[in-house]
């Protein structure tokens, strides 16, 4: 057992620290994303999130700590890097599952930071976190697939950039329940798909990564080379997928935490009330030792976690992966509300990042599957282990 | 001891649930706010909120379930009755302070709703939490009093029906601590004000009341009849409009409590997951269970601060309008919060009200003194008790 | 509306009052319980629990604050004036159902004090809290009823002044769900019962209420006249029983409350660390804020069930009986574990009543059904409301 | 970075849980001590905290886990192997810092597990917590000292085989702040030594390692070779002694916590109520979901401290020494309140070990400084980092 960072990963640390400060930062008020793009991709720190060929070849471990620091500045830092959900998802999805020409046709561009994707799997109608639930249909017709239903929550779907949606269906109602669904590729343009709406978070209709889209698709034909391994095929590839993106969500809101830590701790030593800063107030300081405590602790599980996806698999690592999901991003809600109120009014309104920041953080709470199914699914898994 | 309504009581709660019914819930998406302010001046359901002849004419405990009716749905009802913050804190404050001129100026028109009005108070450089940190200055020249100073969260005045700013300043900076200040009344187009720009609250702009304004005060000149009160009264003014003040929030927010409750309860019962309805979920009764408890808690405490104020004053209900700022926003947000999570994707979505709702309580929180220091200051009386 | 007490409550209370601090405080290390009860009887401040004839007269609004101030004491008080249980639930239970050979037999030396009685409910084989769990046999044999089963946590089970037993058993195994179960009286002595061992509660023997003891029945007859009501009655009494048992266990536990956080006030205000007393740092103080806001808003809950009890039933309170049973163990658990850390080590201890108290909060929690019944049974009635 | 154990570790875990599965378990209820240390010693399950020469020359990272399978009995298993608190604390001290003349007097039939022993610190009549309150005075006098006293909560203190104190006192009440105190080794049988009587936890007497002690120092006599280190090292070998006694207590309290688990699992699979199994309660998976999360968090803090006090030092660790200090107690509180819960009126008896343990989860959140202090001592190490 070793808790020390190795090499690499300290390099990547260092350089990816300096960018931070040199660029991002700075940046923040008015983000130029391509001349941020450019620079990361001068320094090397591009792509870090893929594992193999395709990618900068860290692993999960080496590549954890990485994802913390772009999470201090969520909105910009993974974009800087082409590291942003949804398309880190929808990447890994095409490096595993697509086809050469689906590669060739999708991932390379978005590898290059020239477009951007959306993952069409929510719909309004139903919890979809069942996902026998579904109910957009992908039906056979020829050599053509014909898709109808409605998705919503579609990260990154408003974005004038974003130019292909990896939607989710039914191919065979009848089958068996987790071979009934297929997964297409959608081109944005494709007659038939209409972008109804953004969604909102909590007041935001998060700009910065496009929006979540509401999206209709109305007889909307593509090519049967659009389908994304075989027929039946499409609730194992979104549970592989979904695995790594809970834990980069993970990674990420950890840096968001430190992030929130830092600047609670900056207020309360420069903001003075009843003579004292605010600092030296006992109750100010039980919120910095909880949130340091509950960072540390939440860090470890997410390390650990990405050490397991490296050495046993993303299949072997199904528990702790819930246990991230369950654990972190409630951690960093708590942790974002203390530094909100030692911010007082400023702490609600757009003058510091933290009410987006939790309005991130709570989000999380529910996408990929709110904490209340995976608390259900990992109490399951322990009591088998005793119950005979 | 006695937990019924009386009569008067259970007139108005007849008249206003219909009125709710007939005319707030469905005009909730698309409001015609002069419209239901004529239908709710037919109804005799108007400025409710003021005790004493202006009004009419309830006591706080009458009018408690009246506004937690109202804070169903808090962006049209309260404004439709008449009985919105802030104007309902400076119609009291001008009814009780101003002078014949000001009250014919001022709070004739607002008692009409035919102007609005807002509270300027808080200020971004300092905590404003402790009043004696105000750094705004009002100072005499001649018949005229100059203002300078920089307020925010001045809730109402990004609204252009807002004409009168109440400004709360330091008149007397060597006097004694709780004798500096005064307050002066300032038409919004007087020469040097200026309204700089909204603030938002968790990515809301607040549109319903106005938003919340930043101003600057840049040598703002108003004749001396414009002090409400005499020098110096501005604390003890500020004290005497915000205990109301805060009771009213409390009444709404349990109103807003019983509206969260009302759609998880409807929600969980027509949503289907994993075969079952939401509502047979053990974790989504026991936030169902708890948010029924904590309601009721929280209503008699408000009921009871209110009889308190009625008998024995504001001030005699000190300790109890500092336990319901405590207690009830804190409790409405856990309340919204688990609604929120019944609803998935859509409860933090502008598709229910649940997320602006969880917005304004958790605002609330911050504002007319954060939790904090209303704790302390409840410890500290609880102490004296015991101490020799 | 009126949160006032009337007079006759006012009297009881300054009585009451007086009586504590002159008999009960100076007693507690070494209570004589005779004296005690004379001085009590002699002050007219017996079976105060009792409405109706056989007791004081009160009603449960009037006896909730006397009941608060015995909760201050619980070891001494409530046993020096005859409300302790279980005899309050035992006496109720034979007032309401017995007959009058039943109360001329054991009712009377009851309300006397001269004998203490045991109620058998629960069995360690099975979850009581579903009654229609309960195994023990009870079977008519002739003009006599057999009895078989092992009770536990038969509260006062172990002193020696304890003659009589309430034993609940099931009669009619294929009868109707809530008929099957009937109720007996068993005195101590008759052949077949065995005190088999005392039960701990967190390390305590709770020997001031003569301990939770758990009995062997094995092939007990007793007389066809010991049956309480009819056969099949034995749920419907039950559940007549634990209404008002349970709110009684919560007015006291408000009393346990007040004295916690007295002890907590005067602790803090005498102890010094780190150079002041620990009544001013800050957390200290938001535990007593916590705690008062919470005292406040428990003992409205229990006042206004109390009410409904009395305008409406028991049945009718129903609701309200389980929000009280749900909210009030919990927060006072809450507020003891703040009095305890504040007392450091010594709160621990056998040095200060507050660990014992802590473990009777604790266990009430189980007791009388497991919070989790409670919240699953008031979710469900709410969500009633809602579904159709 | 590496999670897996060493095979060091590795060997001795398989080796320590088969020891516990044949010998531990099995004699929980009555256990003989000197044939489980007889079994211990045989298979090299001996001393194994002790790092260095004296001991069996583990890291702090290779103990934890071991320590932590010796916690799911913290009654027995830690006597067992010679590891139990506070006889490990006084070892490292005697090793660290002791003379060879008191090596050979006491550590060594310390470590022969022969003898036990005291740690003398906390005073019932200050907060001790702040070691500068301690009034103890142990004053030179020719070639002795002279102690005089009251210590309290001497853990281990009321067994007649503890047979040395070790007393910290204030040698130089006007020297400066962390130079006042010296520390000297009392054997028991030394005239003016009495043991006042035995502190009870939550009614538990801690019978297992010998109870609480409470004791007086009445112009003790003691020659001066027996005084550990120099005067005024009072202090510093104090800090010294309580790293690592807090991470032991750290590492034990996850072993209870995988026990306490165990239980509700085991219990919640067998146990019926209202038609199905507890563990089909949604509820139930809660807490058992929140129990796995929360224990792997708490357990990979424990092993990182321990990891940094093996590669950095106790001072480097003091940071995250603070941290688990905070967290594990409190979070194996919370299980162990559930575990309880699960098992109804059994958890809170003596039938289960649930309620003892609660009771030394509870009382660690006091002993050694309570929680308090350590957050506000590492908030204010966090805000440094801040604070230009």
């Amino acid at each position: 057992m070793d808790f020390a960072f190795d090499a690499v990963t300290e390099g990547y640390r260092r350089r990816l620290l300096a960018f931070m400060d040199e660029h991002v930062y700075p940046a923040e008020h008015q983000p130029d994303l391509g001349a941020l793009q450019r620079a990361a991709r001068e320094l090397g720190l591009w792509n870090l999130f893929l594992t193999g060929e395709h990618g900068a070849g860290l692993t999960n471990l080496q590549y954890a700590p990485l994802a913390e620091i772009m999470g201090r500045s969520p909105s910009i830092a993974p974009a800087a890097l082409n590291c942003a959900a949804p398309d880190t998802g929808n990447m890994e999805l095409l490096a595993g599952f697509g086809t050469p020409w689906q590669q060739d046709r999708w991932l390379k561009p978005l590898l290059d930071g020239r477009i951007r994707s959306a993952f069409c799997m929510t719909e309004p109608e139903v919890a979809s976190s069942d996902a026998t639930n579904i109910a957009t249909r992908i039906e056979r017709d020829g050599d053509q697939y014909v898709i109808n239903g409605r998705k919503w929550f579609a990260t990154g779907g408003m974005s004038p950039r974003c130019e292909i949606f990896v939607v989710m269906g039914r191919s065979d109602p009848g089958g068996p329940r987790h071979r009934q669904q297929s997964m297409v590729l959608v081109p944005r343009d494709t007659p038939g798909v209409t972008v109804v709406r953004g969604l909102h978070s909590f007041g935001y209709d998060d700009g910065d990564h496009g929006g979540h889209a509401e999206i209709e698709f109305a007889d909307v034909r593509v090519p049967a080379e659009h389908l994304i391994g075989g027929e039946g095929d499409g609730f194992a590839i979104a549970q592989a997928r979904l695995g790594p993106g809970r834990i980069h969500h993970c990674m990420r809101l950890i840096g968001m935490a430190e992030r929130a830590l830092e600047l609670m701790c900056r207020r309360v030593t420069a903001r003075v009330a009843f003579g004292r800063p605010l600092a030296e107030q006992g109750v100010v300081q039980d919120w910095i030792a909880g949130s340091r405590v509950r960072i540390e602790q939440a860090r470890l599980l997410v390390l650990k976690t990405a050490w397991l996806m490296d050495t046993v698999g993303n299949q072997g690592a199904h528990t702790e992966i819930q246990a991230i999901k369950i654990a972190v991003p409630s951690t960093v809600e708590w942790i974002l509300d203390r530094a909100i109120q030692a911010h007082g009014a400023a702490g609600v309104s757009q003058d510091t990042p933290l009410a987006a920041l939790w309005s991130r953080a709570r989000t999380i709470r529910i996408a990929d599957g709110p904490d209340e199914v995976h608390r259900r699914s990992l109490a399951r898994r322990e009591l088998r282990r005793f119950s005979q």
